[in-house]
């Protein structure tokens, strides 16, 4: 493969454990592949190239884990980190996994449930802050509902934020630091999900106690699953100052969860989401949140999480080169573009309500968007 | 029909000029009704028993009218209102019919064209404000793209923006009173349209210059465009004080616009909706945003506008019932519902960190959720 | 509950062994109920009045059973269906569960694991005749793709022809006298299923051997998981004659396979799907092929059990009354209906190439669909 | 553009009157071009190196018109097209358009509205054969309901065989040679349109009279809207011989229809397509059914129409290319791929049923559908 495209530490690529250590299960299917250790899946990542590992609580440390264990394993998967060079950038909880949670974890009508949720996330923030992490993940998967005969909405989003401001308190306690993110999903595992997409939890953050202290983790299948524009939803994040991560993968709408590597269905959003992140200077963690097909053993497993890096390196150089390309240029140039309109006054309402408009004339041009269209599939295609 | 079911002016029903005057045209036909002219259409909705008619400005006033044309025809239609006993809750403007807006109107890449959407929304804010609306609303329809080629998402965010501030201030300065009400959707006719969901506008709105002036307005038909859970969006949309308005209507998911009969499609989310809407005490208008079959003519007209009353008020009757549903009661109680969670002190801190749970215990309790799914069918189906 | 809705034999209810013995496990999360034994779910159907119980070879048998242990299990479970008063219509043989499956059976790349599927086929047809059943499911769960790069559509269409056409042989030479119900979903578990309607197997089924032993089992969920009208796949299978089973149960659309109780998400097609089975007289098994939310113990299993078959009797009831209805009748006989056109003749061309045509007075009348629709909701919810 | 791009007349691209013509009218607006005369359409056609025109009847003879008009206007028609070497290799006729098919045409429950569809197609099949056409496509876009309660789903069915029986009979009559090619589409403008897969219409054939004449025209928006793999459709319509024609375009899933460039929005699955029809040899039109955006005067149009044709060359090109890669065609190997299986007989049984299977051996190998998958996006891409 081109060393242009061969990742490197800065590209700020990072994989969850339970991406590559995924073993393949479904609803109508067992394992596929045996269990990756913790340590190997860092010794896998450290070989393909990627930066940074991220974890939830139990793909480490088994929920039944005694404190001298849980000391143990963490402090042996620190060094496998130090000896492999990957850092552990963000850190998440498994609030969906165990029964406990079928009913939800912060929102489940069982209070010893919300309860044991809050202690199960507060002591993942030990295990990810012990680890280096400074990005908390929270992602309500059980949150919601098959039938809304059983909760209130509004007493479900009451609850969320209980929880949240309870947990950013907990951060600040502890000195961690840590910046939370949210992650929205519109169904699946639950009928419904609260807080189905980024834009419900942008909403939403308005409404803590700690707003500066939490963002958003869209994930390109979660926004996809719903047939969403992702790439809206990351610049609506982003122009609030709110894209603390990024979950990046690939799906086709209207589907379940399909977890895709990076770029393999849907090449033309991939790309201006690349294009996007790139243009804006996003620097936090790219992070691959997919898992490759059941068909791959554990060398498919790397050609698939070497896919997702490449894909991307891929479309960054194509974006630099859109960026670059003076045909393409020019017609952005001709479209007018980025003039910001003027603030309110007086004589600035009474212009624009004088202003003649000759509306046909303005209707007439052509935008040349469809030549702009298809130069970018060109040079997606490369062949300019 | 039953007397129990009749629209009462305190139900607030309401229904917009271009539904009950809408003439059936799609991107496959012709119009197959004539044209109901709007004093004809308010008269009709006096008779049927409604309260409120909502407008876009050119539903009334044609975009070409001279400012004499104008004044006549809105004096004309108030005295209809008047004389039906009708009144005018929403005003909202068209920037989507014209070829002008080809290519959005706040968003779009000419700058004349975003000056002319300034100035043709303050005009109908002068048109709505004279009729005696409180509540303007903005729909963004062609605020989209057909390729992320053509404008960076994040620009369309700050130029959306500068629109809506703009247009707070005229409201104030011209002492309108006006809540502004955002109205979501995910695509058509743009192929993506920016702010896809009632959530994205709840995070929009807290990054405007009056956040206490904007709110939303949620309609059922995109939310389920989307395959998303409407009575979901709209309870967070009541939890942030932000449920300004509302559009009834029904549709199947993953389709183009249906607009159908209130309670047509999906009558289980109908009555959770409905029953939502009522618990918490909206007091806001019930606006049917639909419109009649292509089959119908204006008898059929009537006897789409009267369904999504009548459909209403029978879900509402239901919910009254549930509420008083011993057996359903019974197991809501059980369920545990709504004690609030402590706020974060270390006491609170290590007493959660600390409490021993047997997760198997909490995991194995059946929680009752068919049983009470059922007897809301049995409910609906008037059963029990 | 009323005895009206008693589930009686003669209305051919039954269940799948994996439906009620469902553990809830998902992609998320871990399995919720404790193991049912098969002996005990037949139990369980006996006391909640249910007529039938299907199986998958390996619901009844473990995929490493030895002939006696076969034998021994078989015999076994006869005795409780004969004591239970529980037939066994259907059987169905497992290709999706184990691992050796990941890329297909029938249409694997792998020749070895094609002929592994034939030989497992073969015996779950020994095990489905030995306990009765005449009707044999294919449902080909892994037949698909994640990528189109790995096999040729058509000659995966040509594989899953060829394996028909071999089991058909099969039953034929044994003597079972099975017919063969293909069963259709668009996605999940792969990422793209082949035969992703019940119309491609109708389209499949005359390029066969044998098409008369060979028809269609559509499932509810599976056409509406692709946003499809239900019914009118089903109609269009038995007007080819080609209904020869039906997996009833629920699914919003656009989402993973949801199988939810049936007739608890969507009343309204649920209604016109009972009125069609009950209107043309189909006299097969009414399969629920759903199961309880992950929230339920075993008793909320009978809960959901019971639930499926009571609605479907509410609903069974409401479709002779909607056909006894002499408003509605009235609206359905002006509606015009069931006149068949003549056959083509010289005559019978001239005739219609002469005939004047009023197009605006056909355009011009009211069709009263809304009425007729409102009436039919006004009916479902028990207020006529 | 490169030469290798460049259109000829042998790779057969037709685009119907009303795509080039199409003057971007939708739900939400008026008509942003001029009209374009169907003469002078066809001039555009000739300018950019399309081979065909496709029409429907009002295309080119409104609906109005006496049989003095409608032969003059073919007779020029036919000029234009001879002058720019244009040929007219399928026709269609419009039953949607007027308000008089509101309740669809073939199906619609008045006996003369079912009349006047068949005099209307057997009118358009006249002009069409005059034309030279061979293909004659029927899309049935209002034969559907917004609600069941108007028609049974079986008696559609029904009409629709007695329409088609009568028009291949009109053909054969008429010695036109029409082959008949059936269009599929899941819903809009109808609520739910009958027949709404090309599997569906493949079932619907061997239920005719000629079956021999009826074959499929698949439409990429048209299974893209229900979100299923356009591939595999045409690919059973391959299999069984029955596919007559084709309509490219792009969609994305799950929304109103796009008709987008083609490979506009879905470049991995159009590439699968172009691929697919290459290598099997289909050798019929490759009819563009797409418009251009709103945004474009008829430069943006031409700008639309030749983009079609680029991307359909340059894929097909990359598949010749991946045919050629050495690297993939090793994977390809390695798959296992085309052997046929063993007819039925005594022997074979015994053999299948003998076999001893190693399961875990044949699950443990790991396919490489990662590696070959991202071969495919490296050559997509243009980076191998």
């Amino acid at each position: 493969m081109s060393n242009a495209y061969t990742p490197k530490p800065e590209d700020k690529f990072s994989f969850g454990l339970w991406t590559v250590a995924n073993r393949g299960r479904d609803p109508f299917g067992d394992v596929v592949r045996p269990a990756l250790p913790p340590v190997d899946a860092v010794a896998m990542l450290g070989d393909i190239g990627a930066w940074g590992v991220n974890l939830h609580d139990n793909d480490l440390v088994p929920i039944d884990a005694t404190p001298a264990e849980r000391d143990r394993i963490v402090k042996e998967f620190k060094a496998a980190c130090d000896r492999h060079k990957i850092v552990v950038p963000m850190a998440t909880v498994s609030l969906f996994f165990d029964p406990v949670f079928r009913d939800g974890a912060f929102t489940a009508n069982d209070a010893r449930v919300r309860e044991y949720a809050l202690q199960k996330t507060m002591t993942a923030m030990d295990i990810g802050a012990e680890l280096g992490a400074r990005i908390f993940v929270l992602w309500g998967g059980r949150e919601g509902v098959e039938t809304d005969a059983c909760r209130r909405p509004d007493e479900a989003v009451k609850r969320l934020r209980d929880a949240v401001n309870f947990l950013c308190e907990y951060s600040i306690d502890r000195k961690y630091g840590y910046r939370v993110a949210l992650e929205a999903k519109p169904n699946e595992p639950r009928g419904d999900i609260y807080m189905a997409t980024t834009g419900a939890y942008l909403g939403f953050i308005p409404t803590l106690a700690h707003p500066e202290m939490v963002g958003v983790n869209p994930e390109v299948a979660h926004e996809q699953m719903a047939g969403l524009n992702f790439v809206h939803a990351v610049a609506q994040a982003w122009d609030a100052g709110k894209l603390f991560h990024i979950d990046l993968n690939d799906q086709n709408p209207g589907r379940y969860d399909q977890d895709f590597r990076f770029g393999s269905s849907n090449i033309k959003s991939s790309f201006f989401l690349v294009k996007f992140l790139e243009d804006v200077g996003y620097d936090g963690p790219r992070h691959f949140d997919a898992h490759a097909y059941r068909t791959e053993d554990y060398n498919g497993v790397k050609d698939f999480a070497r896919g997702c890096m490449r894909t991307y390196l891929i479309l960054r150089e194509k974006a630099k080169r859109w960026n670059a390309d003076k045909e393409i240029q020019t017609l952005v140039r001709e479209m007018g573009g980025a003039a910001r309109s003027e603030p309110y006054s007086a004589e600035r309402r009474d212009a624009l309500l004088k202003q003649p408009v000759d509306r046909a004339a303005l209707a007439a041009k052509g935008l040349a968007y469809e030549r702009l269209d298809q130069l970018t599939i060109d040079l997606l295609l490369g062949v300019r």
